[in-house]
């Protein structure tokens, strides 16, 4: 029997393109579920009762919640396609490391610049890039921070990226003048086919977060 | 060689008692060196330069950051004693799940018990005894969070136990009450000689947080 693989979804989330890099990476055929997060579907009430979010993964009637527990489990249930994550336990400890990093910080981050004004939108901007130097040193002259290929930490990172654009336009700044080598592997991951199919296009997120301020009654 | 271990450890911190546990409960000799958090150590700030945070394990020199990411790389390494993760992939992942709710909860919440006060403090009793009903739901009738032996979710949480009585005393509610079974299973695991090795007694805890708070002119 082939694999049932659903995906619980809501395109500009950068959670929910996580598990659709990594399904696609895989060559996984899924199918993509959008879900209205104002009205929740009961299926998303019935697979992730503890968090009611998306992503949900639906692997053959059975829920994964939680993004990075979803590529973790992509990862190991499709191991003999592009692995993502080292073998060695030390290698495979500082991709979870880095992981964790990421997990922390971003997401706070780069709502902060677009929900706070003046001197907390500074001090927000100032704080994401401290973070993506960081990374961007971690990467160092690596290709990616899996190495010659993709792995869990780039899966992980990649999906904010499309985000960027969103953060620097609310933000007046330039995230590549701080961070032109970590431009660069944005960009030499955005070539890849299954990255394109994964990873919403930065302007596409920039209109759906106009709108969707507007609905909300922001200026 | 016999491997060198060492671990950065600040012992009333849960976080690093999960690595204590996990060293306990596979059987390492590990050396621990206590760290003076208002006075970091320029060990503790080369091995960890991104959080200059304990616990850090330093295995034959080198450094693993992030509890949880220690108590993973441990599992790994010495995986031939009382496996923590199990091994299906799903199970696993369920496993990852809990403790990925558990990080994102239980230190914020608790943490608000103590420093809030009035309306903000019975909100944060409130979210701490739902966190602990969801939680003590998925204990269900297990022994442990990992079956029949201690496993990756216990190891996650067991250490927040040990501060139940500071929260209890500074929020005056009982956990007991509203979550018999969980503190059931708290009894259960802490008659092991591994976990009350590794986990501080609940009385030494609010000993040190009502000196700390003293020392930082708390009321």
């Amino acid at each position: 029997m082939a694999d049932e693989v659903v995906l619980l979804d809501f395109w500009p989330s950068p959670f929910a393109m996580r598990a659709k890099l990594a399904l696609e990476l895989k060559g996984i055929n899924y199918e993509c579920k959008q879900q209205d997060l104002l009205n929740k579907d009961p299926l998303l009430l019935q697979m992730n009762p503890v968090h009611k979010k998306i992503p949900v993964l639906i692997h053959n009637g059975k829920p994964v919640c939680e993004s990075l527990v979803i590529v973790r489990y992509i990862d190991e249930v499709w191991n003999h396609v592009s692995p993502l994550l080292p073998s060695d336990p030390y290698r495979r400890s500082q991709a979870l490391f880095w992981t964790d990093y990421i997990e922390k910080t971003v997401y706070g981050v780069g709502r902060r610049i677009f929900i706070a004004t003046g001197e907390e939108q500074e001090k927000a901007k100032e704080e994401l890039i401290q973070f993506l130097k960081t990374i961007e040193t971690e990467l160092g002259e690596k290709l990616y921070f899996g190495g010659d290929s993709i792995g869990f930490v780039d899966v992980a990172l990649l999906p904010f990226t499309a985000w960027f654009y969103t953060y620097e336009t609310c933000g007046n700044f330039s995230i590549e003048e701080s961070c032109p080598k970590l431009i660069e592997w944005v960009k030499r991951c955005t070539q890849k086919e299954s990255v394109s199919k994964a990873i919403a296009h930065p302007h596409k997120i920039y209109d759906f977060f106009l709108e969707y301020k507007e609905k909300l009654g922001g200026n």
